[in-house]
């Protein structure tokens, strides 16, 4: 206990249902705190002809991706500076906000403000969270930055932390937070 | 649809139970972009004598408090400068780690390590976000500092984040990020 | 076989819960030819607390009453001349059509209508029946007709049927058919 | 909500099951104003291995035929005067009331009696209903009949009902009215 | 897993309903190898309004008495002389039968029969075991005799087991097995 | 009424299903005093990917085998000599209890005991009885026996009960009962 039954339209992947699964357990977890291996979780998948709304049957919207693999894709195609690959994972309307900049809205924006403060960054990560947001997902990714800075010094280990809304599959908003103006004033 | 049956001991108050219907209609959000009217959510909710587990009839475990509140509440002491209430929400072996700062376990610590570098502060919040983590709740709240350099000069509109770790109703974790640095840097 | 479960809000009666049971149970056997004794209905109430859609709890809707109760109360007020209590029955945009008459909207049409006709009739029921239609309920009440001729002599055995439909609970279609002019044709 | 969940056996048709979750729609309609969008119907198929009643493993029934269907398909027969297809629709001990005739038990009366009445006769429909009664369905079929005296004039826009019971797919009982004589009394 | 729900009437006492719960987790574990821990049995108690078959309400039938307790308190009765008692047990038509007797009906014969085999008996219990029968409930009990025989000596450690059927809260029938004549032989 | 809903991971055979169900119609006829054919039981089987305890999917355990056929062919294999199909049934460290002897642990020391007590014996069965004890299942099988003594002499009809003890599908004790003894003091 507690038990949960979720009924939804047959057409979910094994992986899908799994995602489902687990945020139903945690969506327990995070009020009752029994056990999880007391936690159960059934399934009952409804073909469309065994499911009306308002005397009509329905078919299943396609389940909406995992948004923290989104986000990884995202910062991994942007570590690599591949621009191209980076903005597909974008919403119209996207803006990111960095430490000491008025926001922005593209990539090539924020190219060019990074240039005079690092060569190049990589993202050692210690945690990613996921979560549904009051509008949509909601992604934290967290962990140490390392690179070099524009005179080729290298530098490690500057906490970091980036906050992210996926809509629909693509990502809305960036926030991010970071130790680098610590680090640069107390080397 | 989808539809979730959720069985519980009988037990928990009218808050309680909200609390966990929302978290379930959120769980379900994250996967299935069903519109939330179309995401019905009811509890069933045993007595101990119409409910067994191995043959034993169970009570219900008390809920856990709702994380989001209990972070607040110690920011909201903190800000006071009430120690002794501040400190009644940390758990044995709480740590929290500041920009710039090696990981501090006491607030007196915290107080000490604050002095030379502002004279108060006080966070203005734009969100507060929690669910369930991989251990405990997770509670993530962002928004702008203001307050006064040791030089009795007044900031404003700094940009923060801090990320909690709460389990069994007490914070085990802080982690403080914020942009106090870059905005000494370049005022 | 088949087993029905119904889950609604609490705040229904015992005789408006006897209604639901036995609408399910006629929808079932509608289709499925189980023995009545085979069908078993099971509600199951949520108090608000217990139910939420789209992350909101909500109240019931206050039951749709009896139309066979309503249909009949109207017919008996009408018998009565009672035009007042017959005239709340009605809603707005309320139309009558009678043998060879042009669709009416007021009692008062009604009675001018009939006065050349019969100086009063009286209904003796066969059989009622009511169920959901497409936009409101639907009402079939049929049985034969006595009463007197303009000329005082009387009549009785006239077959009739009358078919209403009534919305949130106020009749707003009646159609008669009977077999006056049969009989005064064929006497 | 309300929320219906109708456990059966395995081996309805599609149709079959729509024709069922409509009806357990419209059932609970009947008596909760739900808006339709808000009610849900789920069907929980049981091969007959995952059903027993008394210990006992059971089959499903073959669905009852539509009894809307049954009735237009044995009106249509008639229409078309082909005597044994609308033969075929009949329980033994079928009967039909016409307006001004003693009971019939046989189309051959039925058509002997209309001969002095009518040349032929077509129904235009405005509409037809049917539901579960006491013992079997009931259909009501209403709208306009036209045709040809006995002299050869025609006639059209004659309002007419007819209600039949329908009893293991077969029709056991027709009644009819409609305002023939009516029309003939004030052409 | 598994997850058994039991739909029943309101009107059971907890007793009853413990007792309900641990046959129908014995009946898994009896076929499903699960740990007892991850057997859940759930209780749905439906109130009379909330419970229909055929269209019609009921009532709960009262449950069967603990037929172990019945068989307890007969034996208890006889081991006490008390036979008025004991006979309230009893079923019209009971039978028992002893080790080289013909079955006997009353337990006026019993006692005559056993007056020449032993002055009196007790019963130490090592187990009983009581489930439903192909017709009503059986109840096993076995364990050892002490007592003294005719002529005064006394005995102690025979094996013995009784089997019982229970119906409608009596005992209709009674076997008796143990080692009585093998310990006389070889004593 | 009652009607239980199991829910449990595919993966049983119908004959387990059934053995399933029966024990759970048991396990409710044994409380409530219901017309068989009013238990209803339904099994809502789930696929690994439809079930989760603790977040994590589960395989069904291979169900337990039915613990009366095995003491059966254990109890056909002994009584034609089959010593090695009989061990086959037997548990690690099964112990057994005659009549007059003390316990026995092997085939051997039973035989070895029986020989100058009856040259041979046959079963046969009144019947059979299973269920769930506390620890594994129990078998309870009754009848008569016949056969030879050692002297080639015959007897039959001399009653017999054998309890048995089932654990993970092997007989891990054997208690016998039976009137042997009382027939040879009084033939």
């Amino acid at each position: 206990m507690p038990v949960a039954e979720i009924h939804l339209i047959e057409g979910y992947s094994d992986t899908e249902k799994t995602r489902l699964g687990r945020a139903v357990t945690d969506a327990i977890r995070f009020v009752v705190p029994a056990a999880p291996e007391a936690i159960t979780v059934m399934l009952h998948e409804r073909k469309p002809g065994q499911y009306m709304r308002g005397g009509t049957h329905r078919s299943p919207a396609p389940a909406l991706p995992d948004p923290a693999l989104i986000v990884r894709q995202y910062l991994d195609a942007m570590e690599a500076r591949d621009l191209d690959a980076a903005r597909a994972f974008l919403a119209d309307g996207f803006t990111m906000t960095f430490p000491g900049a008025a926001p922005m809205t593209t990539l090539d924006a924020l190219i060019a403000w990074s240039k005079p403060r690092y060569a190049f960054v990589r993202k050692s990560y210690d945690g990613t969270e996921a979560f549904q947001g009051a509008e949509g997902a909601v992604v934290y990714t967290r962990g140490t930055l390392s690179g070099e800075w524009p005179d080729g010094t290298a530098f490690e280990g500057i906490r970091f932390i980036d906050r992210f809304e996926v809509t629909g599959g693509k990502i809305t908003r960036q926030d991010v937070w970071n130790d680098i103006a610590e680090v640069k004033e107390h080397p």
